[in-house]
Order: C-alpha cells, then structure tokens, then sequence
C-alpha cells in the first residue's frame, strides 16, 4: 500500500488500481490532485484496505474491489475505471443513499482510435515486407508498392455505434480522406440527436456528429444489411455486446460487405467491441477465401485465445490481446474525469459520466 | 508499347511512367481520360518512341524522358511526375516558347502522412511486441502496455518545412490530437501567407494554414535551435535538400530536442526529405545512447543504403526504401493535375502547378 497525503484538501481519494502503476503515473496523480489525500492501495498485495483508510474516504476509484458500506461511511462517489459499470450496480456501497456512481466512459477512444488506424495502415501499406526488408538489409524496388498499396484516401468506412469510440476512429478516418458512414440503434436525424452525451477527451471525437457523409439506423437484419450495402471499405464495430448484436456480423454480412465493395482491395474489419459480437468461425473462412481482406481484432471469442486455437495463424488477420485503450494514459485519463466531478461538485453542477443505479446507465 | 484510342479529343497524350502500371491503372487512365488520345510508352523497353506518337503528342507526362524538340513539334504541355523539376529545366523542349512545364507537386502528402503516422504508432504502440505475441500465440497481460506505451493525444510536433507534404502529416496529427508547430524559411504572418499554393489533392492538407498552434521562421541556426526548444516530441523533416539544409539537424540538434522534451518519452525523428537534411552517424548515436526514442526515414544518406550499411541494424529506427509516396494512386493523382489543367486551359484560366523555366519555380 501506498499512501501520499500531498495535500489538505478535504477530498481523501482512495484508489484501488487493477495493475501495478509505473512511477510516472502515480507523478501526474500526484500533481492533479495536489489539494486532494490520495491513497493507492493494490488489492492484489491480499492485504486488505486499513480500517483508517477506508473510514476517511470520500471517493472511491475501482475496477472491482468495493467495501462493505458499513466500513466506509464517508464514502460519497465511487468511479469505476471502466467503460461499462454492470458489476457493480446491484452492490449495497453503491446502492447507499447518497452515493453517486460514475464510470470512465469516453475514455477509450483515443487510445483505439491509434490502434484501428494502425491496423489499417500496417495491413495497407505492407508493413510487414517493410519490415522484413530491412532486417534483411534489402533496400526493396519500388514497383511492388506503386502497384499495388493503396492509400485509404475516398475509401469508405462504416461505424457501427457511434458513441464516444466511434466518433474518434471516425475524427482520424476523416483526417485521412476516408468517407465516413454512421449506424446506430435508434435514429440521429436532428443535431440534437447526433451529439455525443457523456465524457470526451477534450479536443477528440466528433461531439457534434459532424463528420459523417450518412446517418443510418435500426435493429433489423434489413438495415444493417442496407448499411452494409453502401460500398464499404472498412467496418469498424463498436457494439456494445448484446441478444441482438451478438454474432452479428457472419458469412452473410461479409459477402455483402464484399459484393458491393468498389475498390480494388476487398473491406477490412475491425473490432473494438467483444469478440462475441463476430462470428469467428465465418471471419477466418472470409479472410482465407479473400472475401476479405483483412481484419484486427482486440477481443476474440473465446477470449483470452487459447495457444491451440487456429484463428492465431488466419490469413490477414491481426490479433492483440485487448490492449487498445492500454496506455501510460488510462489511469490519467480517468481520473480526469474524478477532477472534473469535483470541479462540477463544487459548483453545485450535475456530474458527468453519472450512472444512475436505478436504470444502469 | 502501348496504344490506346479512347476518345476523339484533340490532346494527344504520350505518358511515359518510370515503372510498369497495373491494369487497374491503366483501367483508371482510360476513365480519367475518355476524350483524349493516350499513348502510354514504356522506355525501359529501350525502343524509341515511334515518330508518329511523338509528332501527334501535345501533352507529354514523363519522369526523365524527354525527346528531341524537332521530334515533338506539338507538344505545349510537359507534366513532370515528380515534385521537383530540376533534372529538365533546362532543356530545350521545356525551354522552348510555348512549352508549359508542371509538376507533380502536392500528390506525395496525403500517402507520406500515412506512412509518418504508421512510423509513429509502430514505434508508441509496441505493434512488433504485438506481432510477436501473436505469432506465439501469446495472449499477453497488459500490464506491460498499461504502463508503457503512450498515445499522440498532446504531444507536440514540429514540422520542418510546411508546404503540401508537411500540411498533409499536420492535419492528420492534428486528428490525434497532437499540437502542431511550423517551421518556414520565411516569415508566414498573416492568412496569406499561411495559404497553401500549388496543388493539393482535394480535403487535404492544411491550405489555409490553420492547424498550427504556433509558427516559426528563418535560417539561422540561432532561429532553429529556438524552435528545436519547444519542447517537441516530433520533429518533421520535409525541407528541400539546399546548401542551408544539408546536415540540418545533427548531434547538437538532437541534444536541444532531447533536453527539451517534456514527455516520458524522448523525441522521435521522421525524414521524408532527403538523407542528407540529417547527419545520419549522428542520428545513430542519438538512437543507440537514447537521446531520441525513434527515427524513420524514407531516404538515407548514402540512398540507396548498401547491405553492409551499418543503419540498416540501429536501434528503434524504422527505414523504408522511398516508398512513402508510392502507391497505386500516384499516377492517377499525378494526372489528376493535368486532368485539372486541361480543364483551366480550356476556360483560359492560368494552371496549377505550373513551373517558371526562368525562375526554376
């Protein structure tokens, strides 16, 4: 256990990490929460939080670990350091009276933003014979690449979701010339509709919704199949995993993003969303078959992927071990959104990234 | 050689490429181009071209070819397919009155801003770490990650040199969220100044000059190291190769960086000039000694680099063999440019791209 009292504000911030964090993290802790006693606790060490500690709290930021509300009574706000807040909505520190629960939505985008683009690229512009080429001391004529690498510069991408991690990939595909298409669940046709509500990065995104060329909608298998038909170069998924989106894009799917395809190299999927919401079984018979031409995925199914599994070793098809929101900056960045509420608290304004227990969101 | 009649247009186009196109270019010529004759000679077949293409021709598009002025009596237009123009201002076709001379300058930014930021994730994101883990079949834990790789989103770039390429990679990080710095020779204080001339491919680039948070100006050591001390995390390099450029940016460049660099991790160099702009035993130092995080070059010095070159094996530097604008779209984006001038010529409008024999611009 770590304990720094760097401050004498009234604020006692008591975090439970998920990971071990690296010393320049616990330095920009440090600094944004100058007036603020923080103590960093690792629940992994099995030692459990000190009574002292856990009777002076007010704020609680956690992935899992949370108290007996009887031993922390000050607590007044628990932030869950991840996107959805599902495994702790129905605890009785949560459900107190008084207690507000925030997650660390919006977030992600950034960081997968960078991953989905070099996933594109690194498929697109041939990496990997780059690469290659020079660990072999090969300086490569130009021909192969003048022919046959093209840039993403008109192609065309759909978003599936368009909440705070679609609307990054999207704010960089644009930046690169690509067209950028939107489906949602329910339909954005006023500027109202199409605005982001919920934490972003500040100066990240498409908050306004701005950026896409088209907006589409619905929860049947027509409209997707109709999004699907627009003339894709990339899908990027980014779903939540629900009955309706799970498996949601198979054999069928791919062959329609594949027919109406207009460009010479065939679409490219990428999934930011659970592994479950594609079938994986289909996905490997559409890349070795050519149907597609790539895909990336951070999350499979099963997930983790067990050494033996033969979607390892699929044609064109990246594969990372969730890591795409893993960065130096996630604990930073969610604690901004902590600085934020305390800023919004004392101004007597509502919080932001706020779950309300009773509907889950 | 290859004949194609396509149209009955009056304009009569001999291209000669630098390396064999692909079907798919020469399917995208035929399209571009429907009303006008289009010869497509290839000299590496080392057969002349026939007097009577030569004769009929009146826009030529070549690399380094050019023929005998007596031999080509109509030409009026020699478009170069390189940005620079220097290896045929001097002769007597382009020379003769009423020859208009273009360039291809301003196609090479929008898939050099891919190949930078490619470069950069590459080396933040740990995508070989990654490509290892999945060709074991490793589904590593994050925590390496979580505390090691940092995004874009903040960091400071400055570009070298903004002129189409360095507004292609600026508007791109600018999408990351990175903070953009400029560098010119010469002072860019008000919107025109800051205006892009020249061609730039449609929704690229910066042309009004509005990305950068801060510009800086001039030719003295004494003004770059002030712009080197920003505290940068990026360095662009896309200045012409001149006496003043040679060597720009050496050891004592690369210590001013380094000190002044304000995140975990040390500047990274990107080169799409030419390998001499940096002192590249210098740069080895820097990468060797951690001075630098990272480099990527598309040129070197010498280029191209032997196979015994000691760079080839320098650590965290990333060579690519001048492929960071070859891609399939550079013909049909080169012709783009005569496309659009056949278009101004008609409505005797002045044309894009044009290059002054007198002025050598």
């Amino acid at each position: 256990m770590l304990t720094k009292t760097n401050g004498h504000g009234e604020e006692h911030l008591l975090i439970v990490p998920f990971v071990q964090l690296s010393a320049t993290t616990i330095k920009q802790l440090e600094e944004r929460f100058g007036q603020v006693t923080v103590t960093v606790h690792y629940i992994e060490d099995d030692s459990p939080v000190p009574d002292d500690v856990l009777q002076r709290a007010t704020i609680l930021v956690t992935m899992f670990y949370l108290p007996d509300p009887f031993r922390a009574p000050n607590v007044k706000l628990v932030h869950v350091l991840s996107a959805g807040v599902d495994h702790v909505l129905s605890h009785p520190l949560v459900q107190r009276v008084g207690v507000s629960l925030t997650s660390s939505s919006g977030i992600h985008g950034t960081p997968i933003a960078e991953w989905a683009v070099m996933s594109w690229l690194v498929a697109s512009r041939r990496y990997q014979i780059l690469q290659r080429a020079q660990k072999s001391h090969t300086w490569d004529p130009i021909n192969e690449y003048l022919n046959s690498v093209e840039t993403q510069h008109g192609k065309h991408v759909g978003i599936l979701g368009y909440g705070s991690i679609g609307r990054a990939v999207a704010k960089v595909a644009a930046a690169l010339g690509m067209k950028v298409h939107a489906y949602t669940a329910t339909a954005r046709t006023n500027p109202q509709a199409k605005r982001h509500t919920g934490y972003l990065i500040p100066a990240t995104g498409d908050p306004e919704g701005q950026l896409p060329i088209s907006w589409h909608h619905g929860t049947s298998r027509e409209a997707l199949d109709k999004f699907l038909s627009l003339g894709l170069d990339h899908i990027v998924v980014a779903v939540p995993l629900t009955a309706q989106t799970t498996a949601l894009l198979g054999a069928h799917e791919f062959g329609i993003l594949s027919k109406n395809c207009k460009s010479a190299t065939k679409p490219f999927i990428t999934n930011i969303a659970r592994g479950r919401v594609l079938d994986h079984d289909a996905l490997a018979v559409a890349l070795e078959s050519g149907t597609l031409s790539g895909a990336a995925l951070d999350m499979t199914d099963p997930h983790p992927l067990p050494e033996s599994h033969p979607l390892w070793d699929v044609r064109n098809l990246q594969i990372t071990p969730h890591i795409s929101a893993m960065t130096r900056d996630y604990f930073p960045s969610s604690l901004d959104i902590v600085y934020e509420n305390l800023e919004r608290s004392r101004l007597g304004e509502p919080l932001v990234n706020e779950v309300h227990t009773d509907r889950g969101y």
